[in-house]
């Protein structure tokens, strides 16, 4: 197909009449479609029902070692769930404390706790003029979230198709002792479903913040979320990298059986270095007696052991796939070669991140809309809100039925062209 | 029987030998018995296993309003959860906000927030020289450990049979603007059982405190948890108290399932003005996309109203009743009349409180710790742990077995005796 770039004045006019046409028809059909969010299908939920079924009035829920599960007790998860969530997250049980049902409140707790109390006997976050957070960009909206919300100045840093930029991440934190902390999704990133290369995991390990109290926010929400049996992408294990490199307190790795089972009624964990859990169980027990020891014998017993969790995951990937595929294919077919827009190929992972043209993405995201197709919010993957070339989109394909998908993505590509044509026209 | 102080020298020397006769015996006997917190006994768990049964495999998960309990969303609770807790907090469902596992955490959270972001546009008290919280005592040590791990400085205010000094509150709330808070238990009161009266709840909403940012932080955790059918202590709704007295967002309301079916795999709300609840809702999105819906529709189509709550505390009463009841009667049948300690006698809730002659509670505790029973520790019921008198010691009668229970009391009972006989001759 030719670039847009090179059509005439008058090619562009015609197509802008031909793409509005489309677009009127599109609103007559009054579309509902929603592509915004992370969120599992009803086909992907129904694959743990049976997880509803394993404790039941006839079962005994004591645990391995010995403690009734129905009673307070148990501060840092059961054992076995420590063995299931440190097998998913590569990492001893012995480096894990088990959550409640959301990695996400553990992340909020994380940087709650440095603001009020500090980082390993370091100042408080609130008695300091200054704190900031490396953003690797685009990046996950709820992790900035968190950061604004306590105040923490974020920096963007851009991601690369191996990860972030090292030589600004590793510049950066050597230099400004009030960088205190970066944000990863290292595996199959949000939105770009880009895994860190070998390289990048050993150059965050090796790392050498001005910050004693610095550490990685390492969020390995897509550990076990692979779309291919037989094309699988393998990060490095940080604590353990960090371990070797001399910084082995410098990582929290978090994680959440969120979109394994149910999200909201999973359970989630932290796993980090021995001196980092007992400094965090000086918090954990000043705030509650325990978590949810039931929903972690629920898990445990329904999975049994990382076979059990792989074996499911590929049920979740015969059911993703074809939803990226179609996606994807819709890009390609509709959007290749025109050089209107790029987009990422993910082997895993939730989602596709877009770039427009610059200048384009919050008035595609804002046409979709007005037809009916929510994705979200243009400007979501940077901090702030703002994202300073108003490119990028991320395309969350899991929730919609697949016909609607197509649908949707459909009149995406629509939007996209129509918004592009416009820009052009008026650059012109 | 005669009281102590009446006894001679020799005949305190006399009764010594005997009680430590009586106490090597126990010694010899190898007990292992835990009369420390306030768990639930096995029986009592037992009650709630048809909860297990409510939810599997064949039953729709979708709430009443439509939404998949499965999936992500509704970060303040589904509406029936909101409808039965309200019920339970004796509030409207539009002022609560469920939350997950632990009502404890709720609190923490609620400390935490003001900590960082203030209160309703207060300074976050972390800029603050100095924050304050009273401290009815004797009281909860969680309570107390939360304020102490934020470095909020605790005042003692002491209880009275009819709730706190409210003489003292409201002279102390008044007069300093440091002061942003007050611990209160206000039914079946942890370790007393008090209930407060109409009038110092009507004193608690019509307080005028300095700080514009103080707030009530009603612990309601025994809102449902009477021993008696027919005679149980009714406490004055205090949301709606504080909205008559032109105070309406002066309080924060807690309240959980955990002693209502399973101890930490329950469900826990925060009941408030809708000021606070839309504040909360603020921090709440930062914090989780939402907390288990799962767990809230199986504590709901359990329990399906008040009712159904109702019907099953009464369950957990005709096993709490006789403990409570057999460690009154050999408190009365041993103690009675000796004038070396007094106890409550409450109708509700989950604690004895005890008060030996000033100076012997740490070496009661010591003794009945040295022959095999646990209590809780001497101190725990004040801030910092620090009884002024060294007298208060709360009773935890619900977790052992019956046979267990009276067992742990008769060693009690004899710690009781033979320090304070110890406590006079020294004292001659």
């Amino acid at each position: 197909m030719r670039p847009y770039r090179e059509l005439t004045r008058g090619e562009l006019l015609a197509l802008k009449d031909e793409l509005e046409a489309k677009y009127r028809e599109f609103q007559g059909r009054n579309l509902k479609l929603d592509m915004s969010r992370g969120k599992p299908s009803k086909a992907q939920l129904d694959l743990s029902m049976e997880m509803m079924d394993v404790l039941h009035s006839g079962v005994d829920l004591t645990c391995e070692e010995g403690v009734d599960c129905r009673n307070y007790g148990v501060l840092d998860g059961i054992k076995e769930a420590k063995e299931l969530l440190g097998a998913i997250s590569e990492v001893n049980p012995e480096n894990i404390i088990i959550y409640g049902n959301s990695s996400l409140n553990v992340m909020y707790d994380t940087v709650s706790r440095a603001m009020t109390h500090g980082v390993m006997g370091g100042t408080p976050w609130c008695k300091l003029d200054k704190v900031k957070f490396l953003c690797p960009v685009p990046g996950y909206d709820r992790h900035f979230a968190i950061t604004e919300f306590f105040g923490i100045e974020m920096i963007n840093v851009p991601m690369t198709p191996t990860g972030p930029d090292m030589d600004i991440v590793e510049k950066l934190v050597a230099e400004d002792e009030a960088i205190k902390g970066i944000w990863c999704v290292p595996k199959y990133s949000n939105p770009q479903g880009i895994s860190y290369s070998d390289e990048t995991v050993r150059r965050f390990a090796a790392l050498k913040p001005a910050a004693k109290d610095f550490r990685i926010y390492w969020d390995n929400a897509y550990s076990v979320h692979h779309l291919y049996d037989d094309d699988q992408d393998i990060v490095l294990e940080i604590l353990e990298e960090c371990a070797k490199a001399g910084n082995p307190d410098m990582v929290y790795k978090f994680t959440s059986t969120s979109k394994i089972t149910f999200p909201g009624s999973g359970i989630a964990a932290i796993a980090t270095s021995k001196n980092n859990i007992e400094e965090i169980k000086k918090q954990l027990t000043i705030q509650t007696i325990g978590h949810d020891k039931v929903n972690q014998l629920r898990h445990v017993r329904f999975f049994k052991n990382l076979d059990g969790v792989k074996e499911h995951m590929k049920k979740h990937a015969d059911i993703l796939r074809p939803k990226f595929e179609t996606v994807l294919d819709i890009l390609e077919k509709e959007l290749g070669g025109l050089e209107i827009g790029s987009w990422t190929k993910p082997k895993g992972g939730y989602f596709i991140s877009f770039d427009s043209m610059d200048g384009c993405a919050k008035a595609i995201v804002a046409k979709a809309k007005d037809a009916g197709v929510v994705m979200t919010g243009a400007g979501a993957t940077y901090p702030y809100g703002k994202d300073p070339h108003d490119s990028n989109i991320r395309i969350a394909p899991s929730f919609p039925e697949p016909d609607e998908l197509a649908l949707a993505t459909e009149l995406f590509v629509l939007c996209v062209k129509l918004v592009s044509v416009e820009k052009m026209l008026g650059d012109m």
